[in-house]
């Protein structure tokens, strides 16, 4: 049997034991994994200095070094993360919902666990106490694959986790990492049966490849080319706070805006306050032709330059920003159907028929009126927790709380009913 | 363009349309339809003919031919079928959950469309117009791969579905037919991004076929090793009814039971009433040793078989039932849990613990207490229709009504709200 096949049917054995913990044992064993990742805190951090010393020594940017490194008080943040999902509500057990049948028969739709769940992640290691905190509130085993540059960092941190659940009488194998290297990560992607779901969190190339290579079912996350559009009725005040909030208020991350579409009857008014704003927030601009004349003079040299086809499509995750002026909301409608990724698009309007018809006719997981991108978010949307924000449309779509992380059964009771 | 490509780009322009029809449109639609598979009953049943010719002289066995055929009733259950998807409610702008964030921001999470479903489904031409309606009114626009034994058959059905949507005002291309040759179904398997979501509908080789070739996301159907379980406190009188009820009342389907469990305390006595039963009934038994061995003598010769161990994992859909003796509660759940499709387990039993045990224990679509397995349906679960019966966990498990045929998106409405 190879490794991955075997930490699978570990993890099915774990499931059963915890599909069936109260959530007062569940609770117990994420305080008590607080308490040990305190308790660990020097094993832990010494285990990342040496992923952080061998990345530096890579030559690695320092920009993903920060993301890499733990302290301790990123450590006490990762169990005070653990101590906040015991606070929420145990997801399982609920009754999504539940009628008597004319014959008598009582159906009760309930919510279960997955079963087995793969994380498939990068860099920041703080993912892998936050994810099986969040596997085991919603009574799912996971198998943690994290990046090989985070291996030593992992290892001590799930290492803690096992001891604790197991000092709590939970099984250990309700969390396990997975080896790091090409083969395992492979095998884990063709375990159909075996594992339930995989998610994979982190950049766009790592979620290509696990949603066209694997054959477990996979919730697929986080790419994010999100638009602004300044509709002809919009407060353009608001408008350009809301552009600003939403390109530079954190650029990295997937629910920034990548995009901006301005209608054509307040461009000229618009851009010639937008463009120089961005310039001076550090944005470089990459417009369609209308964009680039209205830039004229205006704005520093450099910081608006001419868009490619290509850059329409493109999640920067950076300080750029693609731009076009459109004639029409159907026209804005058109071009965020072929560039969005589907996470978040925005209108800004004082228009209630606007507002209405760009929330119907664009499908992404939020669309959003008069207010920021950002806040596409599980702790924004009040959900307590996020394992990630699913851009597709199958079980799940937008931020995924704890019930995002269930399936649920039919528990059809009788008292002798058969089929005429 | 490729011919596939070129009929889903086509679905999609169709499915937004679809998206933003009322309900009155929809059901407009589906009585237009209805009336017109009515009016053209004469063509419908000669293009069925041409099918059933060719069937026959293909040498195709007599009842599948049977499921093939078409005849003005069969017309008539068609066209009522989608009469009464009319009077369902339509599952489109539901809101699922919806609050005010402290900052103000109205949430709403909105039931959509998925937008563009592939059906792929085997010989009965009747689920041309079922999934056609069910797809209609839960606002996807669909694509039918049907059968090539069917092919007339649903190339006539398709094309009076088509102009009697077009006839209301809808697109016609909300419903297309796809070519029946291999190449395009492998093509629509690929189709990632141009189709939401693929449902294969018929036999288990189908099933698997479509789930591991498909990089399109997949809800996979009905494949039921379902079965019944004797406990130690079950009424033998009650168990007894409801194991023939769940084995023959229509063997062929997916929630009949193909396995049967006796708990050790009651088994000389239940088996003893029970083969001669099954045997009656024409069950052929595939039993353990300690079932061939409570056989002795009893049942005509032939009735009672030895089991391998193959067939404790097969779907027979025909008079054939294994049978094993387990020595405990927990001995049926670990039997069930290696050997159970994950589709519909029951459990006969006067005592509440084994009862509770039993339906948190086993991980299935539904699990039963004291009825029959065949009520895993949607028309008995009061849905009104069933495109499917899924037993996977992502997204819908089990039964599979309109709301189960949408996504939801998050509809966020602010004020200037922007993050800080």
């Amino acid at each position: 049997m190879s490794e991955i096949i075997e930490l699978a049917r570990r993890a099915r054995v774990a499931s059963y034991a915890l599909a069936e913990a109260s959530r007062a044992t569940k609770d117990a064993a994420l305080h008590a994994m607080a308490a040990a990742l305190r308790a660990n805190t020097d094993a832990i951090v010494a285990a990342n200095a040496k992923d952080v010393a061998a990345a530096r020594d890579a030559g690695t940017p320092e920009s993903t070094v920060d993301r890499l490194a733990l302290n301790p008080a990123r450590v006490d943040a990762m169990a005070a993360g653990l101590e906040q999902l015991a606070g929420l509500a145990d997801p399982i057990g609920e009754v999504v919902r539940g009628y008597t049948l004319p014959n008598g028969l009582e159906l009760r739709q309930v919510r279960v666990p997955f079963g087995v769940v793969g994380i498939i992640y990068e860099a920041r290691p703080n993912v892998t106490a936050d994810a099986a905190g969040i596997c085991l509130k919603s009574g799912n085993a996971v198998l943690l694959r994290g990046s090989s540059s985070a291996a030593a960092s992992n290892e001590a941190i799930i290492a803690v986790l096992r001891d604790a659940a197991e000092s709590t009488g939970l099984p250990a194998d309700i969390v396990q990492g997975v080896p790091t290297d090409r083969a395992a990560v492979k095998e884990l992607m063709q375990a159909r049966g075996m594992v339930d779901v995989l998610i994979p969190r982190g950049g766009a190339g790592l979620i290509q490849t696990v949603v066209s290579e694997s054959s477990v079912p996979v919730i697929e996350t986080g790419v994010g080319n999100c638009h602004v559009y300044i509709d002809a009725e919009a407060d353009l005040d608001l408008g350009l706070e809301i552009l600003l909030n939403s390109k530079t208020q954190r650029p990295s991350v997937c629910n920034a805006a990548e995009s901006l579409l301005v209608h054509a009857s307040v461009a000229d008014e618009f851009l010639a306050r937008a463009l120089p704003a961005l310039a001076e927030a550090g944005v470089t601009v990459h417009g369609d032709p209308k964009v680039v004349a209205a830039s004229n003079n205006q704005p520093p040299a450099g910081a608006v330059v001419e868009a490619s086809e290509e850059d329409f499509g493109t999640e920067y995750n950076s300080l750029d920003l693609s731009a076009a002026v459109v004639d029409s909301l159907e026209d804005a409608v058109q071009h965020i159907r072929r560039y969005s990724s589907g996470h978040t698009d925005a209108i800004i309007t004082r228009s209630q028929a606007a507002a209405r018809r760009f929330t119907t006719a664009v499908d992404s997981a939020a669309v959003v009126v008069n207010a920021s991108t950002r806040f596409t978010d599980g702790g924004e949307f009040g959900f307590g927790a996020e394992i990630g924000i699913s851009t597709q449309k199958l079980h799940a779509r937008g931020p995924m709380g704890l019930p995002e992380m269930t399936s649920t059964k039919y528990v059809v009771t009788g008292e002798g009913q058969i089929r005429t």
